[in-house]
């Protein structure tokens, strides 16, 4: 069924609800699906519709003609986005292959909304499992000394495929500032500890030294700062001393691919409002 | 924070949420939470609203009376309550504490939006427990040829303490259908298993029989059926074969509370709402 | 690291550790892991050791030699494997990928320490991703009125191959009584819902109908009686009202592969010890 | 049922459990429950022993000198028990009573395996509900610029109670080196996260700036530096943006209390092992 998400951030003040619903009941929109939430600490207001396509005598240019003198009204931060016009994903791998693995076959059995325009990896590994999905695989290597070079060559396969948003899955590399900011809040990596425990390079060494009972991972999109960005989605699984470093590094992969495939999908379907450096989700 | 708690269940269609938030943004009404769901199965629509009882110029009557054109035009099956009415809760338990202490200490420590006006038992162990937090509490035995008397007791107690919700914390008696009837989805009732697994007694050595790898525990509205009626709220933790029966008992008290304590939470904010046999919780 | 995999079952006595642990010392036998359990109800006790293979002065039929004699004296069941001499586990599937797909790509990356010698399917749609790991694909169609024949190929199929486990992995058919007495404790399916919950067909539907809270997948041997086998694992994932049976099925899938990956790891390793129709599982 | 608990580390080698288990079987010890660990990276072999007390011809002191040229020979760290002599645990509370209330159920109904000579609260808040469980309630207050004076008077409670282990129960002082090092590894603290991350005041408040999507708690012996002692047990629950910091608060009393009486139960029977500022806990 296709539907227009409508996505709007504001300050919170009585009426919001109500113009944003006769709007909607004005022109006959069908909603299948609608949250709310007011923050009391900030008193910003976060609001997302789904609505029937086929309900709304609009395409999206012409709801954002009708729907924007409301917008102005109350100063909202908002968006309007169609099921039907799939978000272009980038995905970006290194040697390891669960996280790409587990999203390319979400996709091939149409789990994923998106499309794959192409997958980028700075090795030549994780080539014929692409390609076997039909999906184009660019090897962009990393060398020290010339990774001016190859996110330069990223950057360019980036833009020339269109990407709506760009996927780490486990890509293992810092991205350059310029293009985190160029894709403010669509680089979605996925890192493999509980943040903000053990960020940066090892963590399972770390959880390891620490002696923690749980183990876990964290979807977040990419900011400047290292591991900083703001939460998608966490989880958990239990270890104990039986399990060594190998074990950790086995029970985590299973919980880095469904926490990014759960934090992917939440993006892809507009489910995600970002404030202050934290996220909402709706789902 | 005083709120008024609106919520409905109607025939799902166009213009619903358009005309409520209307209704209380012409009244300025502040809403402090919000939610809507549509149910495509059954083309029902639900709504749960919190709004700030300072911000209406209304009592509950008055809101009633006003709101009743709209909940005509929809038909609505509807409630509106105040969060400063306190529902008034009597306890059922037999001789296990634990579920009962995890109330009473909630209780007391502000914890459970509720008076508890007595606590009923069919045996005189907890009394002084109960005493302590400086709640009547009536022992009521239930003997085999003596249950009629003693259940027609129960009910007076219960109609004499206007109860509002009856929770059966672990009170291992069957109530009489009338009773089940006149407080039709206000007695809830803490089963210990996953229902529908294990209904009916012993759970615990009926789960240890089949072997299962997690055991949990089930808090349902109670009907006519045993361990039938509407589920409100579960969960679960995980066994092995080192936990014997006795084992099991004691983890299963842990998931037991929980999940009443949750259950009675929800029912108390007014989040439950039953339809065709199941709940929804908006929480 | 090659290991020898010492499982034991016997009547619960005084002596039985000493007596193993002395002839493993004797022998200068590294143990890197070993489990106990005594079972208070049956009287069994139950023993798994994992040894260095090259700390002994024995190939397996040496080593069974040598232990026969206090196997006797125990009246003990035991076997004794060789972590080199990898399992073969014929995968069967019908159209359903997701858990074929999880085990192929953990046997691929090195996850799984088994062969697959081949995957045996009802349908054709699954064999160019099952090809393209370099493993042959059997098509054996299933339909009503040449059953007999269906299942006399499968059985020839697996003969041929040498199958040391058979793995369901959502086949949708029920194998013939004879196939699952020859391979008891060898067939491992996975069952869409947490049993006893459920068994039978279309589990989500039945499970959405009951308003649970939690759905799950169990993993478990498969015996004549349908989904009534000793489980080996089982796992559970929080529902709510806003998921449809499309969306338990698609939360589903997720808690399959990971029971059924985590199930198939235990057999292989030789962590799963049957008893009255109930596992333990040493992990 | 009165058991002996042999609790051993010592560097690995072969022949270790060999001689063990031969020392009990000459004495014909019923094993109950064993627990073996080789720690492969440190090189050490951990393990502990449950042994029914009327199955030995010995006392504690017997079996003491009985045992003592094994435990020379392997040069063991080892510790024997009798579960018949309770530890005497001195909780210390401040104002929060949570966990206080739990362990004092969980104690008062027989599920807590030792003795409480006394609580020491730094506030009168809790005197009753203590009192009411027939425990002295000691209130020694913690004021800036005596805290000396306090803590020498919170000394001599703790060894005038014969105290063999402390558990912080939510008591928010920081105790003074030299009483963590008198009691080292024998002083329990609960923290309200998910350790290492959101060590230090306000936990949830950290949490909550941050943005994480799971919120814990942490059961760990007490050492010099604040909240980095070793790991007993962890715990999470599911936080999201509707959760304000009150709700977090609330969410994580549950998952303390929880934790707490884990972690403490794990202690109380000889099932934790230190080892590198790590803990293994044979469960």
């Amino acid at each position: 069924m296709r539907t227009f998400r409508l996505v709007i951030a504001c300050p919170d003040g009585v009426g919001i609800v109500a113009k944003v619903s006769n709007f909607l009941a004005t022109y006959n929109g069908w909603i299948t699906e609608a949250n709310h939430h007011s923050d009391h600490q900030s008193g910003w207001f976060f609001m997302r519709h789904e609505i029937r396509a086929d309900s709304l005598p609009f395409d999206l240019e012409g709801f954002r003609q009708a729907f924007a003198p409301i917008a102005r009204e109350f100063s909202m931060e908002w968006r309007i986005t169609d099921s039907e016009q799939r978000k272009r994903a980038v995905l970006m791998a290194s040697r390891e292959s669960h996280c790409l693995a587990d999203l390319l076959h979400r996709w091939h059995s149409g789990e994923l909304d998106c499309d794959i325009p192409c997958v980028i990896s700075n090795h030549n590994d994780l080539r014929s499992m692409v390609e076997w999905h039909g999906i184009p695989y660019f090897h962009v290597p990393v060398e020290p000394g010339r990774k001016d070079q190859a996110f330069a060559e990223v950057s360019r396969i980036v833009r020339e495929q269109h990407a709506d948003v760009i996927v780490l899955a486990r890509y293992m590399q810092i991205l350059p500032a310029e293009l985190c900011e160029e894709f403010a809040q669509r680089v979605i990596n996925i890192h493999h500890s509980f943040l903000p425990s053990f960020a940066g390079a090892k963590p399972y060494h770390q959880a390891s030294l620490r002696g923690v009972k749980l183990i876990g991972a964290t979807c977040h999109y990419v900011t400047e700062e290292l591991d900083a960005g703001p939460i998608i989605e966490q989880d958990v699984v239990r270890v104990s001393h039986r399990d060594s470093i190998e074990d950790m590094v086995r029970l985590g992969k299973d919980v880095e691919k469904m926490v990014l495939s759960r934090g992917l999908r939440y993006h892809l379907q507009e489910r995600v409002l970002v404030h202050s450096n934290k996220t909402l989700v709706f789902n």
